[in-house]
């Protein structure tokens, strides 16, 4: 059996943990770990049966596959240095970022892609990659196919996403994960200057979601907005002055559910 | 054993359907339904072994309970014309509104208050009740009470809320239930007009949800707007040129996400 490729990682948080103890657990071999900060390079690297640098200049160049799972703001910069190295540029360089596009690796290596976990990952929690679709994509044919081998060996879901496509992608995600999150952090608030507790919401929160798998959300509107209920509306409106950022993201949204409202008698005349 | 209270319910669609079903699973009887639409009155009626009418001055005068479950701007109408059946007066007069005042019913009847089920229903989907939180008021201890023995025989979580913390809950379901849900169709929209597939991002969903249950949701903010990564914000802000209205939900609510974590940074110094 040909050998599983080798892997480094660039980065010691949220994703780069993820991602490495689930490669780790599939058989893959970690050889380094990077980070600046040498404790949480450490805590990772032994978790890992991995070596650990805080130092670009000693990243091993034995690697089949680096990994960046560090902040957004930051791929290009360490690219750059880490091209500096000669006996490294001819590897292959992926990013675990959603919103970046590959090319920003076009400068500094001949052979790079993307590995992108489509998934919100907390320190405290175990992610469960048996439900994460991974969005991969390289500049050339042989790569792809390398990305695809190790994202089905941790994935059932692995699909290959242009830059573009996966910008957009990462539009939605926005959508339905940071601001449906801010949404319900609106909801906490509401609730809890009057005393009165989150749990109150959560079976109705989860219900909005299990319906999902059954129905499209335009299917499932509900509330006041989509019945033109102005009287709750008004009212709703009037208690939401203490707040003028949620009035006014109630009155936004409230508006763009009458659109939606309005496009589907449309198109149904 | 004391008889269970005898009920009618006035509405046959979504909510009266469930909680009917749900009350006569329990044990309670249910006299009569009430809809203007035949078929809808039969076929519920049918179900739970009720009479129906779709005349409300053949409304029975011998129920110890009536719940309204009608569109919020009916039960005004709808009690006013009861109202005018003395032997009706007299009895206890309930609505199944988040958005409507219990004194809605102030003018027609002497007994009167709110039997609010605090969830989304959907005529295809079994509404489990033992999640449902079912939130009571009324004018009188005595019908309290009585509306708390019926509240607890149908779900584990029944609570006493007064009209103005029931308006507070409705605004904060509007947000974490419809407004959330509104989200999830820009999701579909955006992806589906590219030809992929909302199926991708339910496991991130599923996960923001989840994460629900261990921490409060401005805990667990992610993204560009919390992490002020402008590149990002303005990357997307310049694809969502072709939709005006998602374009400027994004902004504001990236800009209410940036006020939160201002406040913190505030209140942390």
């Amino acid at each position: 059996m040909k050998q599983k490729p080798r892997i480094i990682i660039i980065g010691a948080g949220n994703v780069a943990s993820h991602l490495g103890n689930r490669l780790f657990e599939k058989g893959f071999q970690i050889l380094q770990i990077f980070s600046r900060g040498k404790e949480k390079a450490k805590r990772l690297a032994s978790k890992i049966n991995a070596d650990f640098t805080t130092d670009l200049n000693e990243i091993n160049d034995k690697a089949d596959l680096y990994i960046f799972a560090i902040p957004d703001d930051r791929i290009g910069a360490v690219a750059m240095q880490i091209s500096q190295k000669t006996s490294l540029k001819q590897h292959l360089f992926v990013h675990t970022s959603g919103a970046t596009p590959s090319i920003v690796f076009q400068s500094y290596f001949p052979r790079f892609g993307v590995f992108y976990p489509l998934q919100t990952f907390s320190i405290s929690r175990i992610a469960n990659f048996e439900e994460i679709p991974i969005c991969i994509d390289a500049n050339n044919e042989k790569d792809l196919e390398l990305l695809e081998g190790i994202a089905a060996n941790i994935s059932p879901k692995a699909f290959r996403i242009s830059d573009e496509d996966r910008a957009k992608l990462h539009v939605a995600a926005v959508f339905v994960n940071n601001f449906t999150n801010h949404l319900f952090h609106i909801g906490t608030q509401i609730l809890e200057e009057e005393g009165l507790s989150f749990e109150m919401l959560k079976p109705l929160i989860k219900e909005t979601v299990a319906k999902l798998d059954h129905q499209k959300a335009i299917e499932m509107q509900t509330g006041p907005a989509k019945r033109g209920d102005q009287t709750t509306i008004s009212r709703h409106l009037e208690y939401l002055q203490k707040h003028p950022v949620y009035q006014d993201l109630y009155q936004k949204l409230s508006q763009s559910i009458q659109n939606e409202e309005l496009g589907k008698k449309k198109s149904a005349s």
